[in-house]
């Protein structure tokens, strides 16, 4: 770093409206991530971007200089294309658990470095954690060797990858700066470049229980993500899609495993089961695979065998039963009529507050906790049918949940029937 | 306190535009300055601040709870009205010298407390400590002593007054957000306020030299420091001021001194006397003394008296000569013509870099350093004449000085020669 620059005048010049040239924005994040600018400083510079914003090329220098504060990856060698997938998170999205041995029974490789869950969304870890023996953490050497013989790896993110990042985003969560485009984007891409993958599909949720609950800004973060992938040589498309009722049947850790053995058994629900053969078509078409019949893998049992060697591989005991909730309490109508919306951020809540989640980063979450929903969108009910029922260890917390809950169904007398729709609302590429 | 917050909830609230509670802001300066909010989530809030504003009750509230972080003054049982200055500072702003005695010899008390520089404008306090012997720091017994005895102080602001604002100004200081009004604003009127004077008067400058180079700002900041003054049952006026030129012949410590000794002998700039005699009026009239001969107290002597008393109650030997620059060097007219305009940022810059000031809280000053104007405004000069001196006791300090300098003076070979302006652009009540 030839050049040395001012915090203040950096700060400043963001505030003000203006924009950052690549060298102050590589001085700024290398400066942040050796302990040279102070976290106050970094606060404030992120409150400006979060009101002043950041134009496409800010943000791809931005996402460049957290890749440069650490370590990247590389597959070649490897024999196999990768692809992978990133979810910007919703409640009840398990989608990654069968998608990855999906997509990987077809020869692709999946190299899926995962998160766990922060408040009502919840972590691929955290649910695949509640099957006996898996673990998360792997050696370099032994993730390269499961993504060679198996082609599918879920595992912790190693600290190497953008610690810019991650010092960033644990700043940004206290100080009220999450919810930035340009931030978002450039925390979630710096470590899928960094990761080294050919190719990425992302799911950009919309609706109550994402992130992003407004469809316009989504779209704009999808677009976003696309751009910065594409301009770091990534092949990168995203679904945009609907988040508004919880996907799937459940909210939980196990419950949650329970349902996507189902898809990998050629069941589950149809909502799930849409979702996750659009993604595999999406990740497979990246990874020059268009022409497979995805559908075929999960009723002959391809994509299970698949499942069955990447969770064997990381200790898991595919064959114990998955832990049970010892306590449950009941949601029932509380009118008759057709269930016309489902608020997956209440039900989110609900499940976070059962145990299943956790409100600060390390805290455990309990594997057993959850709601899993008995009704669903567009089916017909009566009063006092049992709807959802929610399920933990500590039933202490049922009150709590109840209070989240309540209301998360609209149930209207007047409506018909209808089938679950669509989740998918476009394709940005 | 009973209500407790989060900080990210309040910080999110004002991100987004939205108005802070009474509630929410006395929980926040409190946290703040126990140490229970961090550096970082107060500058994520300075930030969203400087970019959404406050409102008027908002200001106030916040200004009452920087008030409330400390100990408050009381003048009551002090036998006379106590009146109070301050200035936004600017270059060659030595005004509080000559004026704390002027007002004082007419019976009203006069508690000033002040600052010390930082960068290019000068802090009252610097100044005086060129006058051998004396000292700024007085007891609590000492200061309401001559208080009551002299009627002037010029002393040190105790850390008692808004410890929560010394704490801020630190951060926004480093986080690129010190020029916010509300911010500004609030900052004064907290000290001033729990100094707990009866009346304050306020000199805004704007201009070059000025911290507001806008008009605009500087009247914004006046109108609400006057409306907090006045909301707080403190009888506050502000005078919008010209800073565009520097003020007097000098910039400096000992210097400016020796230009406020002139006033008090009843000459002196014109400039310097016109806003003395202003400032005096306003504390005075604010004081319930309206039917004075200001001018006549500086002619005859009163006016000086009541320094020499004050001087002398602080330690300071006023017969002793100030202190003289060991080394200097002429800035000289590079074209025949009248001087239009002189920046007072660039002369403001130059006495700093030649020692006057400091880059640093806590670094000393050099006495002698500064500039003397030979010429000023509307004068007519030749080339090659000599129309300002720089002087220190570090010569090596000259070129960086001279750099400041470069292009300072504005000549205009076809302007005609003109009176001083005037600097009092208005008066906000």
């Amino acid at each position: 770093m030839t050049e040395q620059f001012d915090a203040v005048d950096i700060i400043r010049a963001k505030r003000f409206g203006g924009t950052l040239t690549p060298e102050q924005i590589a001085w700024t994040i290398d400066a942040y991530a050796r302990g040279h600018m102070a976290d106050s400083q970094m606060a404030s510079l992120a409150m400006a971007i979060c009101l002043q914003g950041m134009d496409r090329a800010e943000i791809a220098h931005w996402t460049r200089a957290m890749i440069d504060s650490g370590e990247t990856m590389s597959f070649e060698g490897l024999g196999a294309p990768t692809t992978d997938k990133h979810s910007t998170g919703g409640v009840g999205d398990k989608i990654t658990l069968p998608l990855a041995p999906l997509v990987a029974s077809f020869g692709a490789a999946v190299p899926q470095l995962s998160g766990r869950g922060l408040g009502h969304t919840g972590g691929t870890l955290d649910k695949l954690e509640s099957i006996p023996g898996w673990r998360a953490d792997l050696t370099n050497e032994e993730f390269f060797a499961q993504l060679r013989e198996v082609g599918a790896v879920i595992c912790a993110a190693g600290s190497g990858l953008a610690p810019a990042d991650k010092r960033l985003y644990a700043l940004r969560d206290v100080t009220g700066t999450v919810d930035s485009i340009p931030l978002i984007a450039s925390s979630i891409m710096s470590k899928k470049i960094a990761e080294g993958t050919a190719a990425l599909t992302l799911d950009v949720k919309t609706g109550a229980g994402a992130f992003m609950r407004d469809e316009a800004d989504a779209r704009e973060l999808a677009r976003t993500m696309v751009d910065l992938g594409t301009d770091a040589g990534v092949r990168t498309v995203a679904l945009l899609t609907d988040m508004s009722a919880p996907l799937g049947l459940t909210a939980g850790n196990a419950i949650e495993v329970e349902e996507s053995l189902e898809v990998l058994q050629g069941g589950g629900p149809a909502d799930v089961v849409e979702l996750t053969v659009a993604l595999a078509r999406e990740m497979l078409a990246a990874a020059g695979k268009s022409d497979v019949d995805v559908e075929a893998a999960l009723q002959d049992g391809r994509a299970m065998d698949t499942w069955r060697a990447m969770i064997t591989a990381q200790g898991g005991d595919v064959d114990a039963p998955l832990p049970q909730a010892a306590e449950f309490t009941d949601v029932v109508a509380e009118a008759d009529g057709v269930i016309t919306d489902i608020d997956s951020l209440k039900v989110g809540v609900a499940a976070w507050r059962l145990g299943a989640g956790r409100s600060t980063p390390g805290a455990p979450v309990q594997h057993e906790a959850g709601v899993r929903l008995m009704r669903t969108l567009g089916q017909r009910v009566t009063k006092g049918e049992v709807i959802a029922r929610m399920q933990t260890n500590m039933p202490e917390k049922f009150s709590r949940a109840e209070e989240a809950i309540a209301g998360a169904f609209m149930i209207d007398a007047g409506a018909e029937e209808f089938p679950l729709p669509s989740r998918i609302l476009d394709r940005i590429a």
